[in-house]
């Protein structure tokens, strides 16, 4: 693969970008890749089909950036426009890779990749494996990315299966939930593995020293549950974990563990169920406070609302587990998701995510 | 079993009340149910431990009815309160029946009917059997009144496993939901069953002529979900349901099913994590509008939010597909949602549901 001839300076954090990916690619992830170069002294190389990226990078160069973006910017991250540098393009630092196809959802991804080694998620990934990028950020099918991650990065040493995670409930911003979309029909050591990688998450992340578990089922008590929750908990009271039992779906919201451990089934369920709740009840409110709250204090609760429950569409989640930096963006994700999704891989290549995993994983095995 | 003497007139909708069932038994029970007798011209049974339950009746012989419920009762039913008869005491509606021990939430429910066979949820659906009474409600063990509903009432023909159904969620009031808690691990042929009861619930309860059924999964295209869920969507595919194919998390507030599937593994955190959530979103309204509403306007917005979010605290649950009317009520219920439960049931029998689930079973089969 070639990447084309690189003039960057070598500290500055590189991040491919799965350009044909999503419900919205390639013109939100292009927009929202040029806001992420704007915002941060970052590189950016948008893998995708040559000629409909540069088509698309060349609707911004002359008015880049976009006013909305931009409003955006300024409410959520003031800290960062104060430190951009004063009239540096941002085009310099986006370049264009070349794939060929993309891996649809409806497409089983390991076949697809068979048919497809060039397809825009593949060749990111590899970007990553090769050393020429940092980290890569992919807003298409969960499945693709994580079949690239695992067939092209490999898995750490100890985990059977790379699992996405961290909080997604802006309610309930320090509790992780492990899995979150990658794996259904979890065997229950599978679930201890990602429960021992949500616990590294909360550590180096959240910067919670003893990480409390709990495992997602229907009571309190051992008994309750699944024949796959009911397994899984002798195996985490067996373990090392800092086991606190079973939670239930209200506990998300207690406060009675740091970390929840579920199967992918159940917590893409959950993790979508919120999405929908936060916007019906984001028009519940308008509809309800209409004439009662100045209307600008109201459109302003109601976003609030709306984005309290949908957090991933905001900033993505990294897949853990896996011997590289990937981030999993959600595939409705307009340019702002993807802004968030770069910023989190930024942070995951910044606060060394990955080798953390490696570490802890290494220090529970010996 | 002595029922005792019986001076109540035929035609009065009779309702058996496990009073020591649920997390506030007996005392919020007790209150529920002479409540209930206040609101509507029906009977109530009480059974449970006799000394504890009068006990319970004597403290509210002087000043029933309570100024709060009153209260509760003037802002919700205003329609029954006119048609209530004046002066006429309720507490002539309701009576006691003895039972022995109850069924405790960590047991489990088999085991724990064949050591304790008079326990007050036994003795309540044995009445409901006998003729004695025409319908049951629990707040107590779930599984507990699922194993004396099949065990003593049976299932209708052709039900594998009775389920827990109806609409669960405020901003979705018309999206019935089935299996709400009380089947873990099911088969597909169990989740088509599901369906075509929470078709009649759909049909006979809300009006819903064609109901279109979705089954939750991960993902709209078939392939995706986990095993149960790809079997079962082959199975709902050929059988003659209105099937609309796998729908997500979201859809719960899309309308793109009237009938949503899954597991009650998976219906029973979904509910309790709506729970958690209503109530963590009633928190940060407050203090989020704390001085830009009136008060008392901020205090009933808050209070709607959480009961939108609680229905079944609010409401119980018909267990579907057992040869009489049972009610489940949330364990957490307090006297509100007692009345609720019990109203619940009153409406089971007025509408004949179990009648219309036998009806159409037996209409699918020919």
């Amino acid at each position: 693969m070639s990447a084309g001839p690189t003039d960057f300076p070598k500290n500055v954090i590189r991040i491919a970008v799965d350009a044909m990916g999503g419900d919205y690619a390639p013109q939100e992830i292009v927009k929202g890749a040029l806001e992420a170069v704007r915002l941060n002294p970052i590189e950016i190389v948008l893998v995708g089909d040559p000629e409909t990226v540069e088509g698309e990078l060349k609707k911004y160069a002359p008015s880049y950036p976009s006013a909305s973006l931009l409003a955006w910017a300024d409410e959520y991250r003031p800290e960062i426009m104060n430190t951009l540098e004063e009239g540096r393009c941002p085009l310099a630092r986006v370049r264009v890779v070349p794939s060929e196809g993309k891996v649809f959802e409806d497409e089983h991804p390991v076949q697809a990749l068979r048919r497809k080694p060039r397809a825009s998620v593949a060749v990111a990934t590899q970007m990553v494996k090769e050393g020429e990028a940092d980290a890569m950020v992919s807003m298409g099918s969960t499945g693709a990315s994580m079949a690239c991650a695992a067939l092209i990065l490999g898995t750490l040493e100890g985990v059977e299966r790379p699992c996405l995670g961290g909080p997604f409930l802006g309610l309930a911003p320090r509790t992780v939930v492990v899995d979150i979309g990658s794996n259904v029909d979890c065997r229950p050591s599978l679930l201890l593995n990602f429960a021992v990688m949500g616990c590294v998450f909360a550590r180096n992340i959240l910067s919670i020293d003893h990480p409390r578990v709990g495992l997602l089922s229907v009571g309190a008590e051992g008994a309750k549950g699944n024949r796959q929750v009911s397994r899984a908990y002798q195996l985490f009271k067996q373990s090392s974990l800092n086991f606190v039992g079973n939670v239930e779906g209200m506990d998300f919201f207690t406060g009675r563990a740091d970390v929840i451990v579920c199967d992918g089934f159940v917590g893409n369920i959950l993790l979508k169920f919120t999405e929908g709740l936060g916007a019906s009840m984001a028009d519940y409110l308008r509809r309800s406070l209409e004439g009662k709250l100045p209307s600008s204090d109201l459109e302003s609760l109601a976003s609030r609302v709306w984005e309290m429950n949908n957090l991933p569409k905001k900033i993505g989640g990294p897949l853990l587990g896996v011997n590289g930096a990937v981030v999993v963006g959600h595939g409705a994700s307009n340019a702002e998701g993807v802004v968030g999704a770069i910023d989190t891989a930024r942070k995951c290549v910044e606060l060394k995510l990955v080798e953390s995993i490696r570490a802890e994983l290494s220090a529970i095995r010996s």
